[in-house]
């Protein structure tokens, strides 16, 4: 019997998000049903909110980095039982048919992935909804189990920001003899100093900010590269096997290119956007490597937690109440937070 | 003792190459000296004589596409003896000593490697001279043997061409069940297409002109995609695993990226100058690869040789003699070779 849901999201683009309460769909054989305990608040909200990317669909829930406890399964559902931690990240189905499914990246399936929240249901045509939500209702095979040696509670932002900056680091092999520096200290870049030196590596932050400097350490950063000092970053030519660049707007390329050693790699994440001009001989010059790197498929991002229990990697949290979700996007605009927003589902509704 | 050799090349950047005499060095321990058979015509040699990079030396004497018979050999050395059948590439010399030197890539040498021609010599200060010239004299860690199973007339363009399209298409991994696509139809690219064939891949040419398709076919390609039609290149976005880009001017990299399946890499090889903007999605959607890769170190350019050999892959070959230099570097600017100029020393000096 489908039950009630309190959400917070909103109808339209020009509105800010607002309390709504929608019914939560009867559970399919293969649905999973959570109570949700917190959700990351990612910058990508802001932008799917507010339709800043055209592919907007209303009303609409926003949040893809859910975490919290099932409370009912369907009847052909064996992996997970009531009263599980479990986590939803940016994919809740796919085709798991298609050759990229297979090869366990579902956010490139070929029929498409099924976003989280302000997508299309293949099966019934209604919009999913996401996790700024008391409940979410899940297809089990994009389901993920919470280790036990995780807190649940600063745990969502693993969900999106950690899978995004584990899944490169690991495509390249980052490990105990690498050299990586981080570019930008956001809620991307803060997880991908955590995770490189998780990973054992040698963790240098570059930042244009040097008032950073002290926070990147605390992060785990063993260096502080300011890339507004050319002296420096002329010394650092040819420093770092991999570079991760989490900047999220268009930037140039070709100084960060020029850190990397003969045969270095450096993976966007972030930047969606044209490019300004890259010099060919940035990468012909010295064998060098540019990818880009799309969160994260389910079993990868089954790892990535797994990785994070085992070495105790939470995201730095700022937790807030549902309703101060405008005031966090508004303070998300200036990059005001260190280093992810995570609502409390406890507080406040 | 110094002996004479004969070659072709330039006092300056706006003279056409001429006929020169110059002295052979005495040997070094380490030294080995060669009688040059054949060289090839590479289309950097027309930059460098004209200068068009702004690192030319004068006088020079062009060609780093080298094959000949050893004819005498320092006290040290024990590779080679005379009468080897051997080859020059790009490389006469490097520290050995640095870390890229000790990677296998000598390109990338932090002293700086000592190209083949218009570099100075690090022990005597004097400028290293080319493959244009019926002798050279090179140290022996960077003379290559050239497997009986190979025609020496027919080898020398697999020294640039050869190893700076085989090198990655190893890297990454290219074999039997890859779909690839070569861009560019020269020099390059028709090497691309001989060694993906042979190393197994099902290779698409992708060119501009029509009237390549059949040359394409000839060359190995199972398939020939005209990136002029707009249907066809939409009908093939995410076919390949790989493409090799060797289209050497700049040129808009996205249409190509396209065509990349997820996990999919573009190797550029020739486009050395400032590219138009890439879009940042064009990467991050589908986890795509964008490397660039310069000739190939010595190890590396032995195995491609003995690839070649094992495989019964050559070059396709224009022969020419000395005299006929600047005539073929007009045609080439008019890309009117199929596929490779190659000077026969033995006509016409």
């Amino acid at each position: 019997m489908p039950t009630q849901a309190k959400g917070w999201g909103t109808d339209a683009a020009d509105q800010p998000l607002k309390p709504m309460a929608f019914e939560r769909r009867d559970l399919r054989p293969d649905d999973v049903a959570i109570q949700i305990s917190h959700a990351g608040i990612c910058h990508s909200d802001l932008h799917m909110a507010r339709n800043d990317w055209g592919m907007s669909r209303y009303p609409m829930v926003p949040g893809h980095e859910i975490v919290g406890t099932v409370t009912d399964v369907g009847a052909k559902v064996s992996r997970h039982k009531i009263g599980d931690k479990v986590a939803i990240g940016c994919i809740v189905d796919s085709c798991k048919q298609c050759a990229p499914c297979r090869a366990g990246t579902e956010q490139f399936c070929e029929q498409g992935m099924t976003m989280t929240y302000s997508a299309v249901d293949k099966h019934d045509g209604t919009l999913t909804q996401g996790g700024y939500s008391t409940q979410v209702v899940c297809r089990d095979e994009f389901v993920l189990k919470l280790p036990d040696s995780l807190d649940i509670a600063r745990s969502a932002p693993l969900l999106c920001a950690g899978i995004t900056t584990y899944s490169p680091l690991r495509k390249f092999g980052v490990g105990k003899d690498s050299k990586v520096a981080v570019v930008g200290l956001g809620g991307l870049g803060h997880m991908g100093v955590k995770l490189a030196h998780a990973m054992g590596a040698h963790v240098t932050m570059v930042t244009t900010s040097p008032e950073k400097g002290g926070d990147a350490r605390e992060l785990g950063a063993h260096d502080v590269l300011l890339s507004t000092d050319g002296e420096a970053m002329a010394a650092a030519a040819g420093r770092f096997d991999f570079i991760l660049d989490t900047i999220p707007v268009a930037h140039d390329l070709n100084p960060y290119l020029a850190l990397l050693t003969p045969n270095g790699t450096m993976v966007m994440v972030g930047a969606i956007a044209p490019l300004p001009s890259i010099h060919g001989g940035s990468l012909i010059m010295g064998n060098k490597t540019l990818a880009g790197s799309l969160i994260g498929g389910i079993t990868e991002t089954q790892e990535m937690l797994d990785f994070c229990g085992q070495h105790g990697v939470h995201p730095d949290c700022e937790f807030i109440e549902m309703s101060q979700v405008n005031e966090a996007y508004e303070r998300l605009l200036k990059n005001d937070v260190r280093y992810r927003f995570v609502i409390d589902m406890a507080r406040g509704l």
